[in-house]
């Protein structure tokens, strides 16, 4: 590709509106443009880098033995329904009607489409195990689209679903699938650990997440440098779990109530008088205690409309995902202000367990285990000290419903852990029988039985890896493509353009590259040197070739690595072979 | 790939709801399965059938010079009103709103998304010409989705945009698309000639839909044996205007009117009683005068709620294309019942052009050259006979508005036309500058004017192309695939499974023949030789490589290639070879 026809709008100056490092360079190196609020178009090279990681997903995908298919976007409402999701989506499902006013879903995932296609094709266990896969646009209504194709509105994915008999059968097609994420990622040079995540109630255990650290991501992970335990902060095990971890979070605006202990003292719970304090930092300040002193009671609204409470110490944070685990439903969000004033019949701020009726209550193990704290009082201003968890209040369930704390004992090995963000690249899924039993998609066994398939889903967010790619590989001058993913191998630059002879050799050394198969650009622009430099740098091209007068003089030409800076003079004859090897090591 | 483990869920049975015969063949093979109306998952073998299409479109885009990007399916309404689209497209627009309530159309085209992009990007005409393409998801809500993939309402597509600085650029662009479909269609193997076709109300000239001739098409062509003109029927132009063509269409059911000639007499209109006769053949065995003697007066409506009244003789059709060139609009519709009694004052079926008032009228050529003919009343159960043209009714506009009909004289030679019918797999289109004037996609030119960018557009129907592969490559036994579309290119058969050294053969075969880089699929099903062979005959390998046990025991394979039924023996040894060369060669 000569780059005075390539369409690659470059911009001088880095866009100030991107937050994440790789949706500025995305942009900056022409490789993304938004077209509406989380929808973009992918230009040339940003879509040939999607190719090349969608190659090396397809290529893994097909040696693991899923066989690849595609299914369509648009799905029917009755499938959703099917499954129960058409309600569970929530707002995030893409709804429409067509035009004889019949409801369809965007999909956002295939578990609906899949299950009803593999109910129709498969009877016996002589046809499994299966694994179907696709490569397709997926569709989420986010309500705060961010970091440019990192979380987006349309986005590339790879969805696998397998199919099998058994429990044991899942297992082979999960650890199948675990191991091929793990070639993946390591052919495109991305450190993605995998990580323990929440399965929500979907159910099933051992479910990953692939993830790349990164202070652009969106996930927290939890982990121990000592044991290697890697866990999403969702889903992370609380060990120490009547103790305090590291204290922390005095400022944190906590959920509807917020209480201290009583210095001294200890006959039962007393009305104290709290005007307008609504955070634990404010209640802890004037009654003089810690924060680890009070319980903090957050109600919750379960997607079925019901509601909970839950109790955590005012030094923990709400692990939303432990808790909707705990309730046995698919999540939670905090009730609303109307919803938490007819419960407790007070302002949002003064929330408290006792004398709590109508919902459930999910004790934390750390507040099972206090002694006298401060609770809210359910009247607005006012909390209670000396509250006594089961003397004066009880609760339905005790479960681990914090978010771990850096400090906290490993689960594994007791070591202290630490707290780091990461981008969620793929994840692995066991999803058992939930949509076989609903939508009755059974196999006969050899025994003559009919029992639903045991099933499985695997997601790579394509999109998502190049950005998370550019989020690990890049320097201040741009993007540092590893050569697995990058749109193009190698630059060819010759240093000033009037000069014919460098023309030539540099067009020469083009065109050999390219009948050699070297996915190459020329840079045939009339612009100068630096210029040329500088955009080979931002667009990242793992070698460049450098056509000057000086060396030209001698016969050389200059061969540099993006990744290392470091230059070598090759002579003119050996260039290409030189160039050809540098792209074939890969 | 071996056949045991490959999803391709073939059906004993053909599938008796499937009108069309690559419909039929594509449920039979199991290349796709239905989702919804209109909506379909393409399974394994499909798929790679749709990817050897694409990846031919895709080489000779890159080799045209085009470059391939990806744009959005979610587009912004703001964009359709931009381009007076969101109105104009009717009922075929997928609409949606997100969660802030805010319009989407999921994209039937991208004409609106990449003008907005290339506005942003382009600003000089160095950056001209420019060709940009995508291979996307494509969604129509058809009122009549069929014939599977061929008429769906989710389908693959390449559409092609160009940018050029004038008329002249836009030619040579236009040349470059319009040979690399010929080189498209001629690698795949499918004979599509480029038609003359009707470019609507959005202007230009020389566009050309590329159409597979096929009794399964829905476009209908008129083609001249002799000189080679070939259009689309809604195109073609009449060239013996005046006069009458070969007749026909004498049980036509007729818009609105009908009417005769009065035999004899000739003292003006006439009102004659036709209680409750509504179609040309009714009025005229009634009166006992030609079809051609009477006058069709159709009433229509254009995308702004005007209407119109068209005139033709009774014996032909109305192209409702022409008479929407000719009324400037982008199409027009039939008009209901209600608005044929508003503007008529009588019931459909005896509209007449006499005193007919508040609507533009246009007449058709052969119109305006008859002598006395018959029109309806415009009053309930009658007609009018005696009626002159020029003396008892007029027109706003003559125009060429009916169809071609077999064995009217070629436009271009004289000689007799015919009617086809056929596939439409590919149109190239000039836009010119609509949509660049109306989203003022401009760039300045040599001498610092700043004009409008002239576009054209190109679209391949991905999906459509692999139906239409089907429908020129089939026989009663199955998909006869030509090598460039072929999901495998070779299969291998070993006669009884149970006997180890055919299955050591063939798996030996079968391995070579994979390190070599063909495409082959080995039948290790545990199944009967006859119903591997008739797979194979449905699922159409180009080769099939028999090992059986008569020929093994002199060392031989036999090769049959399925285009042909031609069958010959190699040596075991020279087989592979013998097999790759068989599929070089395409």
């Amino acid at each position: 590709m000569r780059m005075s026809r390539l369409h690659a709008p470059t911009l001088r100056a880095a866009p100030t509106d991107a937050e994440a490092v790789s949706h500025r360079l995305m942009l900056q190196a022409g490789l993304i443009r938004q077209s509406a609020s989380g929808t973009y178009t992918w230009l040339h090279l940003g879509l040939r880098a999607m190719h090349k990681v969608a190659a090396v997903v397809r290529e893994e995908m097909d040696r693991a033995g899923a066989q690849e298919i595609l299914m369509p976007i648009i799905q029917p409402a009755e499938l959703w329904r099917e499954s129960g999701r058409w309600l569970d989506y929530g707002a995030e499902l893409f709804r429409l009607r067509d035009r004889h006013s019949r409801e369809f879903a965007l999909g956002p995932t295939h578990e609906e489409i899949i299950t009803d296609l593999v109910r129709g094709e498969v009877r016996s266990y002589r046809q499994l195990p299966l694994c179907l896969y696709q490569i397709n646009l997926k569709f989420r209504d986010e309500i705060r689209p961010r970091f440019g194709v990192m979380r987006s509105r349309e986005f590339m994915m790879k969805d696998a679903y397998s199919f099998d008999c058994d429990e044991d059968g899942l297992t082979r097609s999960y650890e199948r699938m675990y191991e091929a994420y793990g070639r993946i990622f390591a052919r495109l040079g991305l450190d993605a650990r995998p990580a323990l995540a929440d399965s929500g109630a979907i159910g099933g255990s051992g479910t990953h997440e692939f993830v790349v650290a990164s202070d652009a991501g969106e996930v927290t992970t939890v982990s121990c440098g000592e044991c290697g335990y890697f866990a999403n902060l969702e889903q992370a095990e609380v060990s120490d779990r009547g103790h305090g971890g590291a204290g922390g979070g005095e400022g944190d605006a906590i959920g509807h109530s917020a209480g201290g202990n009583r210095p001294g003292g200890g006959t039962g719970p007393n009305l104290v008088s709290t005007p307008g304090m609504h955070t634990v930092r404010e209640v802890t300040d004037f009654l003089g205690v810690a924060p680890a002193a009070l319980i903090k009671t957050l109600l919750v609204t379960t997607p079925d409309g019901r509601h909970a409470a839950a109790l955590v110490r005012g030094d923990h944070g709400l692990a939303t995902a432990k808790l909707a685990r705990a309730l046995g439903v698919a999540g939670v969000e905090l009730a609303d202000a109307a919803a938490v004033e007819k419960i407790t019949g007070a302002a949002v701020g003064f929330a408290g367990p006792v004398g709590l009726r109508d919902v459930i209550v999910v004790a934390d193990h750390a507040v099972t285990a206090m002694g006298e704290a401060v609770t809210g009082a359910n009247q607005d201003d006012a909390h209670l000290t000396g509250v006594r968890p089961g003397r004066d209040f009880s609760w339905d369930q005790v479960a681990d419903i914090r978010e771990v704390q850096a400090g906290d004992r490993c689960p594994e090995c007791g070591r202290p852990l630490s707290i780091g963000r990461g981008i969620e690249v793929g994840q692995v899924f066991r999803l058992g029988t939930k949509y076989s039993a609903a939508f009755g998609a059974s196999f006969t066994d050899e025994t003559g039985a009919i029992r639903p398939m045991v099933m499985g889903c695997y997601g790579i967010g394509i999109s998502r890896t190049v950005a998370a790619i550019v989020e690990q590989y890049h320097d201040k001058d741009g993007i540092v493509w590893p050569l697995t993913a990058a749109p193009y191998e190698v630059g060819v630059v010759p240093v000033n353009d009037r000069d014919t002879e460098q023309e030539r050799v540099a067009t020469m050394i083009y065109e050999q590259l390219r009948d050699a198969g070297v996915e190459v650009v020329l840079d045939d622009r009339g612009e100068r040197a630096g210029v040329k430099f500088k955009d080979a740098d931002l667009l990242g091209w793992p070698l460049r070739v450098t056509v000057g007068a000086r060396t030209l003089a001698d016969g050389f030409v200059e061969l540099r690595e993006r990744a290392t800076g470091g230059k070598r003079l090759v002579s003119v004859e050996t260039a290409v072979a030189e160039a050809a090897a540098f792209v074939r090591r890969a």
